[in-house]
């Protein structure tokens, strides 16, 4: 947006609700009201719902809800993620856009979009990415091997969870990346890896969060088993602070990553658990296993104890609770 | 190279030295004598060093050193691997290429290059790929997940082993990656990876091998720990048929590790190691091991018993020998 647009809008937020006359406008900006005109109606088309009175002026009655990356670079408190923001309307994944210019962009770098038109799930599946959402793809460039890969999907899941507790909103991680609230899935992560044996190129981190999205506006299979934060706690909310929120909340937990032990991360994910102490059914292409879930080891291994009592440890799969 | 060109060659090669008039080879192909000398015209310009004089006829004395793709293919014997073959005279990287094409073709699609101008090593390493080598990326997209892929090159380095074996080579593998003949290399392999955690999209193999590689147009640094086929042998390989046989194995390889017991690899792997049983200093970006190599774990991982008898599991470094 201009800045003659981001000051009309500015200045009709903060006669919340009373009049401001064209006249007005145009003189603090330095402009014909011919012009203010122009720009109202610019503004219209972009979704803000503007009454005007010839009498008495200008009104705001709502602004559409659109991430603003310009507002998003002003307030991050970060020195890594999200140093560079390549944001679009629409995509049709930010994971693939992310894949496509991984190589050419520097560690941190984020990739929004406010609708995908494929976006992805695990293995496949869809994700369906409406308005309203939190779709973002972090481009990131740790110097690990390929096996420690998905440690940095625990890595995600806690920053996710802690950015939503921050909010009071009461969320917890299903095993492997699935942030649930009250059972249901607020939040999915796809992690997506180009790598030597030894060593990884980049490692993409596509989170998804249902945060204003209405539930629905959702697909029925999808909306059973879905929540999202403004029909968690009745209000939207600013998807640019979000934002700043989860990406600050992203760098500090990569940061303990880099530089800390890992079983601290493992102890608070384990904290933040909802699979931990459960039965359940974990599917992988292989075979189907039975028991209680009571553990994941250091690479991020769900451990469950079968109904011989064996230990098995599953590094990928579906998980399903049996109660 | 078309047909006729082809049966020129052919012919030239029959007689063994022998002088082949331009009427017979004419004659024999239903073109004109004058065709016949702008074939002769066009193979020379191939590389094809062949004798001419105006009473005799034609001498072959000597044929380029190049893979013959179309050959390749007809006496390939393997149902997947090399079905698809993309041949270039030279690339910057196989590997490169690989990643560029990969979502687009089948999995067994090979891809090879005469020369390398960007041949790379593990861990960005430079690999000189000069004419005389086989420089070939395989790409395969098997159902496993991320963590199973560092199994591949296990994989990978037996199928190598085992076709120089069938030549009276005596090959053994260094971990993770280097087969060498007499404690010098003679191959490297290149894994790199695409997936998500829970189901790679695809595995791109990178095989170097010295095969008619002169030593003496290497770099010296290089040279000294380097071997090659014609220097072990004495004699120059078909690279045609040397490739015919490395997919063949490499084919048959890849079809035990996806049914049966990895447990199986890992024995023929030690018994063809040549790293097992050794002093060894392993480098991480981390750390120092230092120890007797006593084993690989089904991840792939060296397993290094250290100086306090402690068991030391190696997923990813260099391992150099201490003896």
């Amino acid at each position: 947006m201009n800045d003659n647009k981001k000051e009309i809008v500015r200045l009709l937020k903060e006669s919340e609700g009373s009049p401001v006359s064209g006249q007005e406008i145009g003189e603090k900006l330095g402009i014909t009201r011919a012009m203010v005109w122009k720009y109202i109606k610019a503004l219209r088309k972009e979704g803000f719902d503007i009454r005007s009175s010839p009498k008495t002026g200008y009104i705001l009655d709502s602004s559409p809800d659109r991430i603003d990356p310009g507002e998003l670079k002003k307030i991050l408190q970060t020195s890594l993620i999200g140093k560079d923001i390549r944001y679009f309307s629409e995509l049709e994944s930010t994971n693939s856009t992310a894949r496509e210019i991984a190589s050419n962009v520097s560690e941190g770098t984020v990739v929004i979009a406010e609708t995908q038109k494929k976006g992805r799930g695990r293995m496949g599946s869809e994700w369906q990415s409406i308005a309203g959402g939190v779709w973002l793809s972090l481009i990131l460039k740790p110097a690990i091997p390929l096996e420690n890969v998905s440690k940095i999907t625990l890595v995600a899941g806690i920053a996710v969870t802690n950015t939503l507790r921050n909010m009071d909103i009461s969320a917890r991680i299903k095993w492997p990346n699935d942030v649930l609230v009250n059972g249901k899935k607020i939040c999915g992560i796809l992690t997506e890896v180009s790598a030597e044996v030894d060593k990884v190129d980049h490692v993409i981190l596509g989170i998804g969060i249902n945060a204003n999205v209405k539930l629905s506006d959702l697909k029925y299979e999808i909306r059973k088993n879905s929540t999202s934060i403004v029909n968690e706690t009745g209000n939207t909310v600013d998807r640019t602070v979000f934002l700043a929120n989860l990406l600050y909340e992203l760098e500090q937990q990569y940061i303990r990553f880099e530089t800390k032990q890992f079983a601290d991360i493992v102890d608070e994910w384990i904290n933040l658990s909802d699979t931990i102490g459960r039965e359940v059914r974990v599917t992988t292409p292989h075979k189907l296993i039975e028991g209680k879930a009571v553990g994941i080891t250091e690479r991020g291994a769900l451990v469950v104890l079968d109904k011989n009592k064996k230990r098995q440890e599953i590094i990928a799969g579906n998980c399903h609770y049996s109660n």
